[in-house]
């Protein structure tokens, strides 16, 4: 998916609220701001919109010195996560389609995301996560998914945020965890799941966890390893969770499954289905 | 007032949603888009946040071709708001108070900017206006005006936008036009007045009007023509409209009165009162 016109200034106010967020310094936050604004005055929009998150990112880490600013916020949402973890896990097993909840449940766990919204309240993250059971899962997907689910020999399942993690196991155990390799980040990237978040929230315990190789907040091919290349050329299934992986995968050549809730206009009008929807979209070679 | 950081974002917003305004040419677009991120990574944040709605407003002049964008919105809410005017007149005459009344109905008035927030509709301005004959007027100056007013021998005031200017006529009639001169901007910037509104509106068939001199969208004195400086510098009461003129006027040495609603978290800052207020505020030498 193309950069639009339209991401970049919402590029603008995510590098704004991101600064805030990890240093007091506004030198920092200044000169950060002023780098951005060029970037973008410059910016290849073929590319999709996580280049430039990565771009930003990658200069905020550095300007201000800490390798993982959002270290603690990722702490504190896989500890919510796993606080409302038993629960769900209840929910799902006494479902009347365990697999429908389990998807409701982690494309809902998608919420907790700095990336698009800032300032995202706990109180709103677990009463969106329980809404969700309730909600329409868009996209049309789910029969497919079922039976891809049903034949698929083993399932690369590409993660997203820190906290989401914890409700992805609720998918993944109602898939089967021996068949799935879990994917987190390769460094950090803003409050995205890396392999620490994968440790914490039990993921490591669960299924096999491998990295991306990438610091990009979403999955760009030519950014990442080998070794995740070729599993994700080679997967059975592979299931895409969130906006970041997305905008990435969505015109790669592969057929996927993207698990997401949406979180912005664009998003809203690549995909066809109103904003804070939860979709199950399948994705086939020579889709866009 | 200075730039702050968080005008950035709101600058690069606006300029899209500008843009979609007046063309539908998306390489156009895109140019003046890259442009101002350009513009803005370079840009001076002691100067006003209207010295960037200046440059920005010009580059699209330039850029599409067409010298005044927002006529067409400029007619269109001048016409609204002279359908307005006939209930609005009637209850000053009736109000208790009626330069309270008057004062409240000139500062809601401002809710008709595109300035700020885009897309705001008809029906949405004749409520806001109505609904502010009931609400407060912040700042705390009003009867220090009404002692400025009966005293002062010549009042300059300084308008805003189109549309907004009609409700100005009812602050106007009841301060006693023979002694007010009004302001309208030099040229085309936005949905800021210009002559051609005050014609429109009837302003000038009620009170001496001139212009400042200059594009910006607010009042820029270095950017101003020298007989309007020396109608400001002279002037026994300013009275100047609108968050533009604000943000311009709120570090001059003179006293003056700002008659305006709020409708940023910047300038909430700045005065100290919630976004959406209604202010009458009494600036002196020496205030911020």
């Amino acid at each position: 998916m193309r950069t639009e016109l339209d991401c970049v200034p919402c590029f603008v106010r995510q590098t704004l609220d991101s600064l805030r967020r990890v240093t007091m310094d506004e030198a920092v936050q200044e000169k950060v701001l002023r780098t951005v604004l060029k970037a973008a005055s410059d910016m290849d929009l073929r590319q999709s919109p996580p280049a430039m998150g990565q771009f930003v990112h990658r200069l905020i880490r550095a300007e201000t010195g800490d390798p993982d600013p959002y270290r603690e916020v990722k702490q504190r949402q896989n500890r919510l996560a796993l606080e409302l973890y038993p629960r769900l896990a209840q929910r799902v097993r006494c479902a009347s389609d365990p697999l429908g909840a389990a998807l409701r449940l982690a494309a809902a766990g998608n919420v907790i995301d700095l990336g698009v919204k800032s300032g995202v309240e706990e109180s709103q993250i677990a009463e969106a996560i329980e809404a969700s059971l309730e909600a329409p899962l868009e996209g049309g997907a789910l029969d497919s998914f079922r039976r891809a689910a049903e034949l698929g020999r083993d399932i690369l399942y590409i993660g997203d945020n820190a906290g989401e993690i914890v409700l992805d196991r609720l998918l993944i155990e109602v898939l089967g965890p021996a068949r799935v390799t879990f994917v987190v980040r390769g460094s950090p990237v803003i409050n995205d799941a890396v392999m620490a978040d994968a440790e914490a929230s039990g993921m490591t315990a669960l299924v096999k966890v491998i990295d991306s190789g990438s610091d990009a907040p979403g999955t760009i091919l030519e950014d990442c390893s080998a070794d995740f290349c070729a599993r994700f050329r080679g997967a059975a299934l592979v299931l895409a969770k969130g906006q970041g992986n997305y905008e990435t995968l969505s015109g790669v050549e592969r057929h996927m499954f993207f698990l997401l809730r949406v979180k912005c206009a664009v998003v809203t009008r690549h995909i066809g289905v109103p904003t804070g929807s939860l979709v199950l979209a399948e994705h086939s070679p020579g889709g866009r």
